[in-house]
């Protein structure tokens, strides 16, 4: 690896102007909830605590996902998290969100405050209309005014709890009675039947407790709950929508009015009060994945009195302590909200699913009680392989262990014997491929952090070894014998090629550290794959059938039907990341590969090539690279290897201000569960794990002036950045612990022992030319 | 009381004749498992063993409960068991079957052994015939050889497991490979949605686990399974019919073929095995109501091996153990047969429902520990209060114990604080009328049975006081204030009013042993309410409205929409089991009384009367008295209140000689989950619970020549018949303790104290003049 070339800062007191005190209040107040919540970003704007389980959010128009002519609406994939910025009716507040992922699923037991006679059988009867100006929100805390009924939402979280406070204008006066509609049958990404089942008990004046059963994304989901009000339900109504043919349960009762049970398919509910003049109610809502009980339980023990206020300190408190792990400054207080609020953005998912004793559902359906470690849940692992946990294991270290700890359970829970692919609630839902679980794995045991639940690195590799020899799973067996995903078996053939092989140096990486020569001997041969799918004739990765004979009519533009998932040959070509020397050689060396990159961002591609791929959009595309999706995330990095770092520096800074802003449209593409969001704090600190598996970052352009990152235990790692500024985007020199970096790269171990890395950056171009990586 | 006359014994010789001893071998050799299974009988011929969570029995037909019209198919009431002796096709062996209810569920897990392929999407591919000469049936067994596939079934069942063992002729040769269809869709009382949910794992190559979830009679129940194969699955498909919009999950996989999972609300799968020459498979199945883990725990806990015959016998042994409580000779062999298949149909229910660890589901869908009782369910009380119960107290009073805590545990999960009507799977499916629980309890509570579960007498009062005040439950709330549940507020109005009034009369008896004088007071007013109700006029009962008008066009003859729920007026009006001298005195003395009851066992009833009641068939009438169904069963047992005790010995003999017998029509009627048979059983014995809740049988006439009935403790009733013979029906003396009974009742503590009850017969005719009673 090539030194960095020694350099004079060359403005020092220029840039002084530039490093604003970022942090002058909360940290919290440099978030922005909304960021993302216009276009694609699929962020909600609600009120969570980080890693929360409940995620308590307006949701704004209710999509049916197919049509009366049974097509997929494409507009509800802009409804991931229920919001859309650009709407002005909320439909519901309801309690469980995805925070910028690709596919959606949740949305439930939503509850939305009425006045007088609502129609059940009707939702116009209850969404009301808002603007943005009465619309506020902060970490763990979320407000709107309602025009009809005139009402004030204020909602706050705790782990497993929703609290919501609602101010009806007037009182109890005028415009009827004061409710609340409890709609079960409101779904994020609905379709006829997605309800399974629905359950209501109304316990007594002030209690309810229910679930709801689901076959959505996830095929077979239970949310259970409890809901609170802080006044007694003085008249109340249940509906069942659903006409199923016995109806001999009920024929001696009204079953719809003041009659505490209900169940069926589609369930909805509006429970109405006597207010006082000032028009106040406050319901609390517990979640449970395992039992009405569990609910219970969460909500007595996380949200036992009515004190909102109380808990929207605690909440905010949490994001607080949270947030300044990361203690950073920047040239302006926009740098600061972007990096604040991909910080909070990167803290909503994976979120604790288990109870407060401990007990879980697992994904056999079982009931588990999490010994040792606490469960998570929503692992979108695809996308946040690559940055997110590498993130975590610096400032989350603990909480990683035990997300680690909660894919292991789950592996030993999967009848294919499996870890999480992508994975919520109890499910899995198969969503992209890879076996990403394999190297947040690798990557928690290569940066030397404990894994929870009592798991060794020896479960670990069984783990990873046993999911990675399921023969069925998207051709693995195939791939065993050939030495690649033949064509036949997958439409994306080689983009699963490409990642198996990664994932697989992986496996080698962990055997080999706990000397099981065996299992290495047989995944190294394994991760060098990619090797089999590279066409030397047109220079890419390409599809090969099971005879061996490429892909005909290939085009290496088009981000659909070509072999490779959510992206073209020209990104995916570059995914070696395991062996960024051998495939730079691939590809005719180190300057054939710069000029390659340097095609790549500045080529254009047309719109018929990226129309089939949802999470691709115009937004979030630079020339043809693309980082509105994850699978070129590490491409910005590969010039390091080219001996064109300064390319890496230009391309870097280049996509954290172009693609990354402040306000709803501040996306570029789906944040994607926090990998979005992760990319752009390691790369404003100056480094990126291009290969999570590994110890080692590639060196990039830090957008901070200064950070401290809290590592835990005491430890701290100091960044400091010398001659920061707009213009000074290129790294002269870098020392860490006061010794000169050599090469691209630097080595967790270095950073974590509470080290200080210091860049020195200046404006100058030069012309480096440097060896590959010895990464 | 009066006495009875004294008598003696004129042809002592040629009794002895008929006095065959009648166990020769085990009492489950008199057993026939086939009695009531043609026609009404509903009941089933399968493996159980005594109150047994798992009932193994073959299906006949499939029916749905609509037809293309959507009209009810009435048909269905046939099926409520599953079997009907009739069919020659058995379409699958399933795991849980109510025993001669009057309404239908369950038919959960079904297994049917196949050959080759089958269509999965179409039953009649596995359905097969079978000859009754090839099929045998005793307790805890069932067997039968199957057409096609040639193939030989028997299973048995230990409490919470069923074993099925298979013998495919010719082995692994022609036809196609041996395999097992697993039909999650089967149901017994099927119609269109009735499965709303249903999951299934393949564990490994000899374990399938899986839930299915109704909504049915039950309107959310889950059943829980793990089902083990004693060799490996070579192969196996997974068919889900229904076609839920979203098929993302399995788009990489074939996932019908050896995909280890299923899931979605109609699911069937086959298993296919390479079988050695003699062609045995054998299958074993756990249930659970609590999850897929505690099925296989209790799969494990059960029935560990493959020890099909050790299960066999111990199930055979459990049986003989039970039905050796009560040693009875008879007459002829016959009886004992019609005695013992009573004895056995008594023991069908309510059956265990907790898993080996003590957990069970509750009433409100929460996972509940049973701690110092074990949890039972199916309570289908307004038919077993009667008789089945009080006979609990006599041989099973430790399980009658943990079923009355299992009621109270149930109250106290209900959100409307109410012991069961109608219970199965932790659902309440308010069949039927009253709430009589309380006399079940009231009669365990004045028989000095311990309750179950640490519960105390006052618990018991207080759940029975909670219940009888939820004023919307049938009118209670009106009936209050007017002292009559009024004709507006239900069709079966007088009913009500009349069993209120005898489950408040338990009330008022237990509020009154406990010295609680409030309560007493409360409960006495309210039963007397059957007076309200007694239209002088016409001499019967009759429905009253809001005013205190009587129902203008009433109809004493027709059983329904006369005020009166499955019986007319004649039968109903005869209900005042807790204060018969009244009712007498009511229907102007005992003379009149007398002749009344002779009137309603001579007159004739026509068919349109009894047109509209499924429960009520032809097989099961005398006159105008119905004993095929229950709210007359006490009747023939009051003419000893109008100074006739012959005329109730007549009936009474009658009754047995008549309405019950041998072989698959041995059932005049549904035998109500154990309360026919159980009226059978005291019957025989001589005496009867006419008031249950009170510590008073009262006298019939026996058809034992003797017995022994094991009280529990040590201590047993021995019931003594002189000269007893088919024409001496009548009682000419009873002698208790070696102390003449001046009257017509008995006393539960001098019975079980260990008594000795001897009744001496005789065929001469006698006017017995007596007073009425002081029961």
């Amino acid at each position: 690896m090539p030194g960095l070339m020694p350099w004079k800062p060359l403005f020092p007191l220029f840039l002084v102007l530039f490093s604003v005190v970022a942090q002058a209040g909360d940290p919290s107040d440099l978030v922005d909830p909304f960021v993302g919540t216009l276009n694609m970003g699929h962020t909600y704007p609600g009120a969570t605590v980080p890693f929360g389980g409940v995620q308590l959010s307006p949701d704004t128009r209710r999509l049916a996902m197919f049509d009366d002519q049974g097509q997929y609406v494409r507009e509800v994939y802009r409804y991931c998290a229920g919001y859309q910025y650009e709407d002005s009716t909320i439909t519901g507040f309801s309690h469980t969100h995805f925070s910028g992922t690709g596919h959606s699923d949740l949305g439930d037991i939503s509850l939305m405050p009425v006045r007088g006679a609502v129609n059940l059988d009707d939702p116009a009867t209850w969404q009301a209309g808002f603007y943005h100006e009465n619309e506020e929100a902060y970490p763990g805390y979320y407000a709107a005014r309602l025009e009809e009924p005139a009402c004030d939402v204020e909602l706050t979280a705790t782990t497993r709890t929703g609290l919501h406070r609602y101010t009806y204008f007037s009182g109890n006066q005028g415009r009827g009675r004061a409710g609340v509609v409890l709609d079960l049958t409101a779904n994020i990404y609905d379709y006829e039947g997605k309800n399974v089942w629905t359950f209501l008990r109304v316990e007594n004046d002030t209690l309810v407790t229910g679930y709801r059963t689901t076959s959505g994304w996830a095929r077979t989901r239970t949310v259970y709950f409890a809901l609170a009000f802080d006044r007694p339900v003085v008249d109340y109504r249940i509906k069942r929508l659903d006409k199923t043919p016995y109806n001999g349960f009920y024929r001696r009762f009204d079953q719809e009015n003041n009659f505490p049970e209900g169940a069926g398919r589609q369930v909805r509910a509006a429970f109405f009060f006597d207010l006082p003049e000032e028009g106040k109610l406050q319901a609390k809502v517990g979640l449970s994945g395992v039992s009405c009980a569990g609910a219970l339980a969460n909500l007595e023990a996380e949200a036992p009195g009515w004190d909102f206020d109380g808990a929207h300190r605690a909440a905010r408190q949490a994001w607080n302590t949270e947030l300044d792990k990361i203690q950073a400054k920047f040239m302006n207080n926009d740098q600061a909200s972007v990096f604040y609020t991909a910080l909070y953005h990167s803290m909503l998912s994976p979120v604790v699913y288990q109870d407060v004793d401990g007990s879980y559902r697992g994904l056999d359906q079982n009931i588990h009680q999490a010994e040792g470690f606490t469960n998570y849940t929503i692992f979108s692992l695809w996308d946040t392989y690559r940055a997110l946990h590498p993130l975590f294991n610096l400032i989350q270290p603990e909480r990683n262990g035990d997300m680690v700890a909660s894919m292991l359970a789950h592996q030993r829970q999967s009848v294919h014997g499996m870890l999480p692919i992508w994975s919520h609630h109890a499910n899995e839902n198969w969503c992209m491929i890879g076996y990403h679980g394999v190297p947040v794995i690798a990557d928690a045991l290569a940066k030397g952090v404990p894994l929870g639940g009592g798991f060794t690195a020896g479960d670990a590799l069984q783990a990873c070894v046993e999911t990675a020899r399921v023969p069925y799973f998207d051709g693995v067996g195939e791939m065993v014998k050939l030495g690649y995903v033949p064509d036949e078996v997958s439409g994306s053939s080689a983009s699963i090629t490409l990642e198996l092989a990664y994932d697989d140096w992986c496996i080698t990486e962990m055997a080999r550290s706990l000397g099981r020569d065996g299992v290495a001997a047989e995944f190294e041969a394994r991760s060098r794959n990619f090797e089999n799918i590279f066409d030397p004739r047109i220079g890419f990765m390409r599809p090969r059938d099971r005879d061996g004979a490429w892909r005909p009519d290939f085009d290496v533009m088009a981000t659909h039907g070509q072999g490779f998932i959510e992206g073209n040959a020209w990104n995916y070509s570059l995914y070696v990341p395991q062996d960024v020397p051998r495939l730079v050689e691939l590809m005719g060396g180190g300057e054939k590969f710069s000029a390659h990159l340097d095609s790549l961002f500045t080529m254009q591609i047309d719109d018929e090539h990226i129309a089939h791929t949802e999470d691709i959009t115009r937004d979030g595309i630079i020339g043809n690279y693309v980082h509105g999706n994850e699978p070129g995330h590490h491409i910005p990095y590969l010039y390091n290897w080219a001996g064109r770092p300064d390319r890496t520096q230009e391309r870097v800074r280049e996509i954290m201000g172009s693609m990354y802003g402040t306000g709803p449209a501040g996306l570029c593409g789906n944040d994607d569960a926090g990998q979005m969001s992760a990319w752009y704090i390691f790369s404003a600190l100056g480094f990126y794990p291009v290969c999570p598996g590994s110890a080692w970052y590639a060196l990039g352009s830090p957008l901070v002036s200064e950070a401290r990152v809290d590592l835990g235990q005491g430890k701290a790692l100091e960044v400091v950045v010398h001659d920061q500024g707009p213009q000074n985007i290129y790294v002269k020199r870098v020392v860490l612990n006061g010794k000169e970096v050599k090469g691209v790269v630097v080595n967790h171990a270095d950073l974590a022992a509470g080290g200080k890395l210091e860049f020195f950056m200046g404006c100058a171009l030069k012309n480096v030319s440097g060896p590959g990586a010895e990464g």
